[in-house]
């Protein structure tokens, strides 16, 4: 159910309205848009009366949502959902194509800021590393966990880079939330709901990896997870999925992305290093994210990826990430789309932290 | 790594090797067998050196494991591992089918000892009910809670079923372990690292059921997380995979449990009902699964699947699952197997509780 | 299309409901049942006219089949179809089992007969043998054509076996046709519709392999094509579909099973041999697909299958096909059905050849 | 094997090697390169003897092939195939893309001719149109066979574009190899052996498309098919494959552009329309197709699109092709390539047919 309020309607109207809402048992997510605010209502119980909501001051209408995801829909919300970091100039899902970079695993403070210098010099705006790593074996290297998240810190303080790192359970999403700018959920918690409902009660904004098979409405309803607790700010990652084909190790499906952004505002980012797994081809399957429409790409990049402690075969090196920047730039520019270099940051920003 | 004590080994002498493999900083895991003990050695470090524990007495031979796999592995434990259910007769993994049944959700208490009253009537030794239910939709039912444990442990005071139910977290983990007889892990959360190990810290026994997308390679490595913290009492369960084909909700695999019986000594059941997503289909694949192999079935019942809040067309009716134990049975005895009737709980087992 | 024709229409008011139907420029498809023959209507111009045949003598009424296979369906044809073979007591899909053995490729004359006293030894029906591969590589053995046929056709004259073997082309067709007693179209060739529409013109039973990516409904309208030309003898079978699981070669679907005897009055057997690739795993899953309803197995079988030329590996000793007939055997017993033991074949039928 | 011939080695050399090839009783393919030319050697008899071939005159040196497939290989062919077409400036596998646009079926002279016109309007050099349909169902319409080639070979006269179509079996095949310009085997008949061969004793360039399920080898293998008969004009086609996914018809698999780039010389290209079968999709993935590094594209474009009597859903308009050759256009020459606009016909070249 959804309440779309007038143009004119007040900020108070709108208060009003949600207590209206929250007061009948259910839940209410106020979602501005450009020309009016609507409000999502969600809960467990029985549909609520429209009839007692249509009548209250700035309200303009009451309408069904028929898609079992809501607050993710373009039903709900017209306008492309664009994610801002304040104080700094960077977006997702925007104009500007989000592009992040940095290796599989931060496993050293060298090798950490070694990347960054690379992935700062090529103009990208926000550094990728794993503080915390879901591994098939238990027995392999799990990641440097805080002691990471403090580095990528020390990278946001002298690059300027915003941090994208994944919270693989609830603990680790307390530090991540803490200490980064974007908590990263992965494929394999795609539908960890208590791991979603959690991040939802964050602020910060969350990069959900697509499962490796998971449905467009499967993927579209973790999301919804996460927005039902009140994080509206979700970005939608496509990493490839499983498929009978052995010539990658996951089959990309750059199709998602068209299909996402025709039923959801959520911005979808695209990552060809899981997408491939082979590190000849992530340049080449990036390009083809920007210009099938992504809103950005997720690279894996090390400055000695044959020494990589996990994922070195797909992983590139920082002068194909130049390649990639610049390629994925002239291509942007063909969809009237920009890829921003370098990020500003303002001085109290920084000093914020 | 693996060492394998002499026949003759004393348990002080098999104590003195765990105790010398934890100074090294290593994991021992003493695994008894039906001729000697072998002792698994697990850690994120270094090889361990062979020739330090080749010579501790009561040691025959230290081999290498070469698979990723190690506890998991028939090359370190070559009997079946069988899981008692102390106090009654009820095994997993022998010579006996463990027969589970029982309502997607609990629903209340009615309708959860009716389901019971016609699982035990049929003689199945397992109950299986959701009180915590992964759903993909946020605003779906998402279980009762502890409130359905609590009735699920009146289950098994009233009828002697032993309680299998799943823990979607580690709050779940905590209740389920309390109430429960054998925790489950959701095909969602097969590689939930953090639930694994969390899981392998408890010691009742693990049902883990196999990803939609998982490999045997990786089915078999989730399985290794929980053993890999100390429980080595651990279930598998194939209940189909995703694949092109439409007329079932998943692919049921059965080819998966002669593949696990080669590579592990861990018992592997199977869940026609998820496996099919069609009423009409439950019983046919369940007695295929025996036919196959598998050590027990798990199945959805329901005195009125069409009321079921969850799953209900997947769910049968209990004359269904009457018809299934026959064949089953039935067909158990051609393979040398049995599926016992009732559960036989000593009077001090249901005591003790 | 349908016209269902009264109990009591005799045979030239079926006859004149053809010829009418063929007036109209359709194709008739008279298809006897237990209670009333139904005559099926194909053709690809407008719809027919009801009204035009309801009043014809003999018809009880004329019904629109809404499924797009038409003479595959249950709603054309209630009884399941048993094929017969003229002059002996074979049958496939009745009471009886279809038990199909023989090695992947006819190889030499003692090869070939070495198997097929096996097989008739063990007490099968039909034997199967390659005449014609289609291997995946133009340098791989291609079958030794002609020369195969004429092999197996003695073996027919030696142990009675019924042959069964692939046309993969329309040249080898005519062989087939001429030498064969049941015509298999590959798994390669289940939508090679020139090739099905010449094996619908043949009058010898076609075994239809589903296609390693075929959809129920495509596989259904594959064997359409067939019987659209008028051949109605067609079986299905089941040989495993791609997934990503890599433990076996392809995903034996055996869920396929139920799904097409509720939709089709057709036959439906399994090949665990292709269904697993490897020849641990034969007898199980081949047990498993009789537990679940198939109407019979087609297995290869070889003396030295470590020396065949082609799929050696998924290939099991005639020791292993005793034990899969004995347990069919049991199982089927369950299940109200019989695998027969020999075939009996009358003199005159012999003779005839 | 592989004889590599001397830079400098005579016509005569060559063809002396081949002969010799021959009498051994093999079959000889020379491959001319850049720098030299290479002979394939071929047959299903026992290893060549290197030694024979090593003295040969003009012989640089005799090389083993590992790989299943050969003559499609880069081992054999390190230049890129460029396919020429008499008469016209019009390449495949050159720096210039292919372009091919047109109707999924002809359905009429005048319906063809007005889609035609769009395409050579657009700039295309190439046009598509199905003569004879493979169809799931025996009663859809199954295309105009002859008389379609004909409209198409009028097409060809009046735009000078060169026509492709598919030849759905043998008989099919000498009419599109008599009036069309090249050759398309469909994803259906990918494993079709015996057209693939029949195919490769044309001398028109053959465009085959991936099977539905067709790994990277057997696509490859499909090609040595053709090859082996001497036609070594093959075009590669990604056109989607089969996978869980639900939100398309296919999962297009771009990344298998850069991987047969990577081993064959073969050109390869993309088709948006059956790898998405949704209208809306088709020039987004065209777009990253392109980027990803693909040789051309093949497009479903009708006037009409929701009037077509195939595949309407995903076939695009006029407008949308011309928005697709502008943005692919531009993408090409980020890559260094080219776009050509408009094919240009000797005048002998028309006159001659």
């Amino acid at each position: 159910m959804l309440v779309v309020m007038k143009p004119q309607a007040t900020p108070e109207q709108i208060q009003a309205v949600c207590e209206h809402i929250q007061q009948l048992g259910f839940r209410a997510h106020p979602l501005p848009g450009a020309q009016r605010t609507a409000i999502g209502i969600t809960g467990n119980k029985d549909r609520v009366e429209a009839a007692s909501l249509e009548d209250l001051p700035g309200v303009a209408e009451v309408i069904a949502v028929s898609k079992p995801y809501k607050l993710v829909s373009r039903d709900v919300k017209e306008e492309n959902t664009i994610i801002t970091f304040p104080g700094t100039d960077a977006t997702i899902g925007g104009k500007d194509l989000a592009m992040i970079g940095g290796p599989c695993s931060v496993e050293s403070r060298e090798q950490t800021f070694a990347a960054a210098e690379a992935i700062a010099a090529a103009g990208a705006q926000f550094f990728r590393g794993g503080a915390f790593k879901p591994r098939t074996s238990p027995y392999a290297f799990q990641g440097m966990g805080e002691e990471a998240l403090k580095i990528m810190a020390d990278v946001r303080d002298r690059f300027g880079l915003r941090i994208v790192t994944e919270a693989i359970d609830t603990d680790a999403l307390e530090l991540v939330d803490h200490y980064a700018d974007v908590i990263q959920i992965g494929a394999r918690n795609m539908q960890n709901y208590s791991l979603l409902r959690a991040a939802g009660r964050k602020r910060k904004p969350v990069l959900l990896k697509r499962g490796l098979a998971a449905t467009l409405e499967e993927f579209l309803m973790a999301a919804e997870y996460i927005m039902s607790e009140g994080n509206y700010q979700v970005i939608l990652c496509e990493r490839g999925v499983r498929s009978f084909a052995d010539h990658t190790r996951n089959t990309l499906d750059l199709s998602i992305v068209p299909a996402v952004q025709r039923l959801s505002h959520l911005p979808i980012v695209v990552d060809p290093s899981h997408g491939t797994g082979k590190r000849n081809m992530v340049v080449a399957l990036g390009r083809a994210a920007v210009a099938v429409g992504a809103d950005g790409l997720i690279v894996e990049v090390h400055h000695q990826p044959d020494k990589a402690l996990s994922d070195g075969a797909q992983t590139i090196y920082p002068e194909q990430f130049v390649q990639l920047m610049n390629e994925s730039s002239q291509i942007a520019a063909i969809l009237g789309r920009n890829v921003p270099r370098g990020i500003h940051v303002a001085e109290t920003a920084s000093a914020e932290r």
